[in-house]
């Protein structure tokens, strides 16, 4: 078998990628402590998606782990998640950073994961009816008291990875987040790039 | 000013009401335990609508309180809810129910949430791009160890009530719960009717 590619995906940048169904994608946390927004589509019909709220009925859990289906907005499981070398904190809850988010924290024309999904799609020729919310791969957005939520550094080092394989062909599209207000991609603040290679089966 | 009508909410099944801005609507938890999932949109658009992973990540919280507004997908404020007579327990975890979900459970044509969205708002003439999370009013899904999701009975008593005010121009869609597997609405298992009242400002 030929030694996969590995391609970058630069911080604060997006890259969509398609899977057959049995491949799968190895996501590399290059540097450590960046969060990655997550999406996946039926690539035969983009109106089924990944959904975060029927992955957690389907799981009867808040986050998925590994061994874990992902699963669609039909209640199909698109993913599974076949790997992952991370302590295991992802994040089910937060919709995609997008304009009016920056706008509101007072930063006008930031990169953001709304606009990286966008982007990415497109560059493969594709659109999505919708924006969904997408699994926030390493992100750490425990629940505290009285269901508070505050983003807090991810406990995601240099190398760590997570692999998830194609239940069925699918677009897989991942946003290195651009998030640098808050210490969502490390108590530095600063969007880092990660990686990903495809292993076909 | 006239009384307000009441109107029902069947058992399993659900109603769309438009609301112009500054009006509310009363949401009536008439004989008790019943959920009831809920949506708004944008009247003028619809593929404006009211999202859980938006209003967690603006209120900074897992579930909204009375007092909280209730954002979009374009993190505009639709709904504020500005009275809840309920012990404030309401679940944004949870995809509505739908006949996938009910065949994976064993039974084959039974009445739905999402169906119950669609129907709602056709008798409008409206028809929503798709089928956003619900607000799942008096849903009681605790999160527990490991964020373990277990749907039990909810502590909300005949007449508890809930008001949500408009923002904007809002279409608001209630589905009393069609859920007889597990005790979602209540341990003995039965939908039950809910009912509402339009309350112009």
């Amino acid at each position: 078998m030929t030694p996969a590619e590995t391609i970058e995906v630069p911080a604060r940048s997006g890259k969509a990628v398609k899977l057959r169904a049995g491949w799968s994608v190895k996501l590399i946390n290059t540097l450590g402590s960046q969060v990655v927004d997550t999406w996946a589509f039926n690539a035969n019909d983009l109106a089924e998606h990944m959904s975060m709220e029927h992955t957690r009925v389907m799981l009867g859990r808040l986050n998925p782990r590994k061994g874990d289906q992902l699963f669609s907005s039909r209640r199909r499981p698109l993913l599974k998640m076949t790997e992952d070398t991370s302590p295991g904190v992802h994040d089910t809850l937060r919709a995609a950073c997008d304009p009016v988010r920056y706008k509101l924290l007072g930063h006008e024309n930031h990169a953001s994961c709304a606009e990286n999904l966008s982007a990415a799609l497109l560059a493969l020729g594709l659109r999505a009816p919708h924006s969904p919310c997408p699994l926030n791969m390493f992100e750490n957005c425990p629940v505290g008291e009285g269901g508070k939520l505050v983003v807090v550094p991810p406990p995601v080092k240099a190398g760590n990875y997570v692999v998830l394989t194609a239940e069925v062909d699918t677009v897989v599209v991942f946003s290195a987040c651009p998030m640098d207000i808050f210490p969502t991609n490390g108590p530095d603040c600063k969007p880092k790039p990660v990686a990903y290679q495809v292993l076909q089966s």
